[in-house]
């Protein structure tokens, strides 16, 4: 497993901070502190000082951080002032979610290709999109350089998908099928939970005593 | 905001580890080490035998943790030893895909109630459940005693349908809406972005300079 210099969990506030800046950009706001970061997102003003010191310095004592520098510059770290074209594999309830999400595009990404094996599905369109056999996945990678694939297959196809990601060059994949994925260690892999941010807010509401089991 | 003992990360991770722990299971393993834990989620054994601490004294020294009693005793922390009724609002693509999810039946939790305002989406099927109009959420919550409900509306009417679920008395709210609701004090709410995790990707794969700014 890769090891990074950032944290995740820095990286997924920096996505954040990067909402809330675009947010402040949006209303005409010019500076903003650290401080006012921290209670416009919800964690404390050490944070995100620690966070953005990853990246160097930022801002002027006693007046904060220019926005849309600081904007432009997070989203810079987080490498979204590109474009970044994806393939979906798994046309389904999920894979028509996120193929109609408007929040991907809104940061850079678009979804070029949607693959299915299902020839129920095969022709028809998602969005501006016609669903391919996956036969074609090799010719929609190579047309619009793709490096990014999302998995949203069931679990016992989700293997094979990987295998024909990785075999057409994909450098990083996004899975939704609740299984572990065996991929060379070159290969950037991400799991999606859908029910984990659920699990956050009733571990909260359950707040049982937690004896300990001695 | 609300303070939590435990840190939002170790819960996360609670849930990959039991989810780990329940494959192992499911394939007759019944000890299972620290090392092996981490090999299998990808952490290291320090974080494994950290999160665990939080919770009290777990497994033998050298022979390890039981597997059964740890996944039990995790899914319990994690309030996953009773089942969880959920209200969703928004009956679109992700509030189709959030119900078809097979992965929530599996953590105990359960849709029993999809609503929306539009005329043509009421009254229609989505799985087992029919899609009701708002004004029938009060009526829901109050049958299925349901605390917890799910926003997939679109931004400009997400505040609404908070205001109405914390008038409904619902305690916690997990959001897809790319917007900052603002709720009483004493709800506990959770945004969902769906690029998020493609951000850590792409992040990953970009691997600019980060020359500082100064």
């Amino acid at each position: 497993m890769k090891t990074l210099k950032v944290p995740e969990a820095t990286i997924t506030r920096l996505s954040v901070y990067s909402r809330f800046l675009e947010y402040l950009d949006q209303r005409g706001i010019v500076t903003v502190s650290s401080g006012e970061i921290a209670q416009g997102v919800g964690v404390s003003p050490a944070q995100v000082r620690k966070d953005l010191a990853y990246f160097g310095e930022f801002g002027t004592r006693g007046v904060g951080y220019n926005v849309k520098d600081l904007m432009r510059y997070v989203l810079k770290v987080l490498g979204l002032d590109e474009l970044w074209p994806l393939v979906l594999v798994g046309a389904g309830n999920l894979g028509f979610a996120l193929c109609t999400y408007k929040g991907f595009n809104d940061r850079g990404f678009s979804i070029v290709g949607v693959f299915d094996n299902n020839p129920d599905k095969i022709g028809k369109k998602i969005a501006d999109l016609e669903v391919y056999h996956l036969d074609r996945m090799a010719e929609i990678i190579a047309l619009h350089n793709v490096k990014v694939g999302i998995i949203t297959v069931p679990s016992h196809a989700a293997q094979e998908v990987t295998d024909l990601m990785v075999k057409n060059g994909l450098q990083a994949i996004l899975n939704y099928a609740p299984v572990v994925l065996n991929a060379p260690e070159n290969i950037e892999i991400r799991n999606v939970d859908m029910s984990t941010r659920l699990e956050i807010l009733t571990f909260n509401l359950s707040k049982k005593d937690y004896n300990p089991v001695t």
